[in-house]
């Protein structure tokens, strides 16, 4: 008989309840000086020296040896070969897999619109793609093919002509997967860099990288500093923090289910969070055990362990409405209702990056070819955040087309707002276009 | 016979105007670590000690005497005795622009949406307003009711429960007029707060002022570094460079006309850019002259020539598919096509801001009345961005709901993937859910 796994118990009717949810939720993303400096350092040597600099940063991070860029590009037929030498069934869950991711995204592609007034002025947006993307995909252990489906599908399906990736091979380490999902999902360039280096390269454009409008995709602290630095020159997506799970259970769920959902948020790395929330006592124990029983049959084990213990709680809720208010208190990255009538719920859900509804629906399904995207806003960013989306890589111009009687009435009314802010040229200008009666 | 005044003219048939277009256009926000440093010590302190800090910054900075946020705290009925302050011309026009702002914004609404595949297995996204939003508004000289109104009126349209408006009033000095505009665009609370201290209280919360989920509005160089570091924290809307404008006229329109349009957007600061571009060279000449005509009248007229020396433009080009081509490498913050089929050519425009369609359709309109949003993309950040929008203060959470059959489907090919990233709880959480045949 081992000791049990520790992971923290906390109790929503306790008076310090919200004190104790606070501290752990609390996460600040490292914001380290040194960081910092040297990430400016790199992104001002790309933007002076370009592809000199990015190749001498690769050769020295990456420990790579590459004399010039050429050595960094991979062309399609690479990613080609890469289709053939992963197995059948791996190709196969890959195809499966982007088949669901595409023909769900299809469904968020916007359109323009538009509408005429009685005058016959007409406003309305145009809708268009961005011109290129940029998609950084982490190398080594992170680096994770269904990233790329999930990134590089929402693009195309936005019809953005090119999107590049950029992915680090650290001493020449590529990973199969990775490029035969960049091959299904449409990737139309490939360069083997990482980094801050290849963030500016994004960023910047040098002699051989094209300069992108956006720049999407999970990285290391690097990466994630340089994102922000370039958030402007180019869009980027969010800044994620580590990945995190909530699951609400009404208590009438496999406790070994329950147990393997809050492992497979767990075994992302020691900072992930995997949070139960239960109004059912005898059932959190139930999954305690499940924890201690499953737990040494796990490959990641250790991983598992420090996670749940530095991170990880079971929460006794008074009552599922108890429930889902922790729920929205936390804006939890990925929610699991694995409850009896999870629809009854939905409408109360007001933050969650995405919601599994009912006990069937484990977050690993999402995660991979359930057909949403798995880039979930994180850290309670789901409060004012969504999922990855084509919307993402569409934006959109407003159209005014007034007529003349129109743009004479509207004049008068701008006339006199733009007086009132002493902006008279602004004033003039719509003047001009009064036609007198 | 004054000097004419100075524009800079380009030839887009030049072999060095890529080069030329490239400096006429290179703007980046001024990085000043001074500023840095200051902006960091302030959100500290307020993070630290609330109120205390706010009410400390708010006597030191804005000369206001305020013993204690109470102080700085303008209730529901200040607005409206502001309303009643202002002209009666003045609320007719601030109520007209309000009720086509909201009428615009509507259309924007997006909702909730999903679908039902074969098996049963329901996939979507659910579409919630933010629960908070905040919106700075500039203090001085740049405090702009219409910018309430376009800040405020598509979070209440998205459903926004609370809107907080920030406004500094330096010496005490306060605008009735910004006052009024957020009584009519439904502002439920307004702290006369403002700088990163402002921006810090919204973001973090204080005793006083509640945490908001997105900070919008734009700022001076405290408030945009603020924003910046908060981000992520809460979400913020674009980090706005100097406004700029791009006229493109086939030398239809009155001279006159097109050069109040460019006063209309030189006239904001020095930093502001009004360029003309056109395939007639005769027409260009008679701008010039407009120029030195009207500008001498203009109550702003020195900050116009400053505006027009520094960053002003007239480019000729050889025809219109090239003035396009322009338009598109400077994806302007607004796009006037003052031609005469402005309708052929929209959908060859896939970068810009707001189109302003015609030669009846001034910009002045569209930045007060016409319906559309004036808070806009600048600096060519258009490449990648939208006008603000009512989607800008609704989020989405995706749902999964598999049913028994799909989820057995799915986490076979779950399985394989998650395997294939050495992420096995992942893959046992799937096969949990598989069905033997």
């Amino acid at each position: 008989m081992t000791a049990p796994t520790a992971i923290r118990r906390l109790d929503a009717t306790a008076l310090d309840f919200a004190r104790h949810l606070d501290h752990l939720l609390s996460w600040e993303s490292v914001s380290d000086e040194a960081v910092n400096g040297r990430v400016l350092d790199i992104i001002k040597a790309v933007r002076e020296q370009g592809d000199a600099a990015v190749v001498e940063f690769t050769q020295r991070f990456d420990g790579v040896q590459a004399s010039a860029m050429a050595d960094l590009i991979l062309p399609r037929a690479r990613l080609e070969q890469a289709l053939e030498r992963i197995t059948p069934a791996q190709r196969e869950a890959l195809e499966t897999a982007a088949t669901r991711v595409r023909s769900y995204h299809e469904k968020q592609k916007q359109g323009s619109w538009s509408y005429t007034e009685a005058d016959g002025t007409v406003l309305g947006q145009q809708v268009t793609p961005l011109d290129r993307a940029g998609l950084y995909v982490p190398g080594g252990k992170a680096s994770y093919p269904s990233s790329v489906l999930m990134n590089a599908i929402p693009a195309k399906v936005a019809g953005v002509p090119e999107v590049v990736m950029v992915v680090p091979t650290p001493r020449g380490e590529i990973n199969e997967l990775v490029l035969a999902a960049a091959c299904i999902a449409g990737v139309d360039r490939v360069f083997t860099i990482g980094g801050a280096q290849a963030v500016a390269a994004l960023a910047y454009g040098t002699e051989s990288v094209p300069r992108v409008d956006k720049i999407v995709g999970p990285g290391n602290i690097y990466v994630a500093t340089a994102k922000r630095h370039v958030f402007g020159q180019v869009g980027i997506d969010m800044i994620a923090g580590p990945s995190e799970i909530l699951v609400v259970c009404d208590g009438g769920t496999d406790p070994d289910w329950i147990a393997m959902d809050l492992f497979s948020q767990a075994e992302h790395d020691e900072d992930a969070q995997a949070i139960l929330v239960s109004p059912d006592q005898a059932f959190l124990d139930n999954v305690a055990q499940s924890i201690d029983k499953l737990l040494p049959t796990m490959e990641r084990a250790e991983i598992i362990r420090t996670s749940l213990a530095n991170r990880g709680a079971l929460i006794k809720v008074a009552d599922m409405a108890q429930a889902i208010d922790v729920a929205n208190r936390i804006a939890p990255e990925h929610l699991e209702l694995s409850v009896d009538a999870p629809s009854e719920w939905l409408p109360h859900i007001r933050h969650a990056g995405a919601i599994f509804m009912g006990r069937h629906t484990s977050e690993a399904l999402g995660d991979y070819c359930a057909g949403p995207n798995h880039v979930l806003p994180t850290s309670g960013t789901a409060r004012f955040s969504s999922p990855l989306g084509v919307y993402d890589f569409q934006k959109r111009s407003s159209v005014i087309f007034c007529s003349e009687q129109g743009a004479s009435e509207l004049g008068r009314t701008a006339s006199v707002l733009a007086r009132g802010e002493s902006l008279s040229a602004h004033a003039r200008s719509a003047e001009y276009r009064i036609k007198e009666a």
